[in-house]
């Protein structure tokens, strides 16, 4: 099934505990692309500026990633600084530059519009819907977002979740989207709202899949050296909506083989800066985490 | 196998946003040995005052809670007064007073010392100490501690931890205890401080168990209505502990059972106030949500 996914293509200037890294490559569609790269062909549809440089262009190509619909605009590319405390759970954003991101209307060029999977990853839920109003009926679409839109674009964010099948948030942003604390109570809430499952990520603590027939708690994989969470939970999207698209299944278990693919994708994407820690994995680093992954969660009964 | 646990009886005054109790059975003892009672015999060494309802006794005695090993003294009992936030994760102490168990030392009685499993609930280390002088070779101790211990009994409780088989803490515990913001990295420095096994309890998004072996994750049950989460980490240690025992077996896949038993004894414990929850469960309340927990983790590789 091809798999299309329309977000923010950045360059990323990070701060943690253990380093540094100034304009590396980020942004979610980046991420995203990347790690479901390693299941499915991908297709990003994103802009960047005219500083942005080719050789990370050059790639994601390499990656097998479709850029037809990047498109380069005069001006700088997004560019995002943000510093994360000592528990690499707190972050601070300390400057956004949306740059070309700031005019950007996504266009779905005609190749990809007919996409069967199709992710909308944390951009304005304007944008949002006007990727679905030209995408011609996908079999699944799956959404993100963030606290901002949450707070500020609550219109708009509510009408782009009637129309998906799968809201993928973390946990705070699925307490603040329900205006309810109680974790399992607001993904039923958000069902309410439109999507048949709701996907939350939980960081160090796994992910949670909610759907009208039950739950799935998918365990974190264990990871000691989390060097930069940047971009963890699209590497998560990316994972899942990949795995979905090379099995061609949505059915309910191979959902959940799908979060734990994602799972795998994230734990590879917090050990190093920037994409590095997906950059180059083979298919038996993949399916040898999530062998693991089934072995630090299973019991008999 | 016969289960011991030593720990506070305790009045407890609640407020949570959904209500509140006034001198309530509490305490870690209490909730351990009400968890584990629907397992097997449990035995409690504690102390109360004059002032301690006869009542609270007698039901005790109904679960088949041995209580000769709790001593009265003249003087009140012990109580602690907490309220708790909005999203039930926040909790103030807002009064302990500790009455008749400032002057408490554990006494085993002679029938007692050779029970074949310890739990060394949250108490001073200092007595936790005492308790492991008078014990005769368990097979298994488990003990828990809290941050007031880290930070002000550290040499005791360095000696305590030393001693046991299974430590078992939340996570801001188990990141203190260490000094690691790394949960997997506290773990396993807790685990070079002498335990074989690291049990770190994380209310809504489960448990992880570590080994030098290995991981495992466990999911937390799905509580839509938290009433009062004051117990729910002693109730976990009852379950835990009390399938050990009813199993005879302390392997590792056993281990992992007794760990969903003992989710499944504390989601039961949160959704009222404090014993109530647990007062009066079936056997197949028990199996349902251990079957249920299956359900909700289990995926095919």
């Amino acid at each position: 099934m091809g798999l299309l996914v329309v977000g923010s293509v950045a360059l990323d200037s990070v701060k943690t505990p253990f380093g540094e890294v100034h304009d590396a490559l980020g942004g979610s569609a980046v991420f995203f692309s990347i790690a479901a790269s390693y299941f499915t062909d991908v297709a990003v549809v994103a802009v960047v500026g005219t500083d942005f440089p080719q050789r990370h262009i050059d790639f994601l190509n390499a990656k097998g990633i479709d850029t037809t619909g990047l498109s380069v605009e005069s001006g700088e590319t997004f560019r995002w600084t943000g510093v994360y405390g000592y528990d690499l759970n707190e972050r601070d954003t300390i400057e956004t530059r949306l740059n070309v991101f700031e005019g950007f209307h996504p266009q779905i060029p005609a190749g990809l519009a007919s996409s069967d999977l199709v992710f909308l990853a944390n951009i304005d839920p304007e944008l949002q819907l006007e990727v679905l109003d030209q995408v011609e009926r996908p079999r699944l679409v799956a959404c993100d977002t963030m606290n901002f839109y949450i707070e500020g674009r609550r219109e708009a964010l509510l009408e782009t979740i009637r129309r998906v099948d799968v809201m993928i948030v973390n946990d705070s942003e699925c307490r603040e989207l329900a205006d309810e604390p109680n974790l399992v109570k607001a993904s039923r809430a958000i069902l309410e709202m439109g999507p048949h499952t709701v996907l939350v990520k939980k960081g160090e603590h796994g992910a949670l899949m909610v759907t009208g027939d039950g739950f799935f708690s998918a365990p974190a994989f264990p990871c000691e050296s989390v060097f930069d969470p940047t971009g963890a939970g699209d590497a998560f999207a990316g994972g899942f909506m990949g795995h979905l698209a090379r099995s061609g299944d949505i059915g309910a278990s191979n959902m959940r083989r799908a979060v734990i693919f994602g799972t795998v994708l994230a734990s590879y994407c917090v050990e190093r800066f920037s994409v590095d820690g997906m950059s180059s994995l083979d298919p038996g680093d993949i399916e040898g985490r999530f062998k693991a992954l089934k072995g630090f969660s299973d019991f008999e009964t």
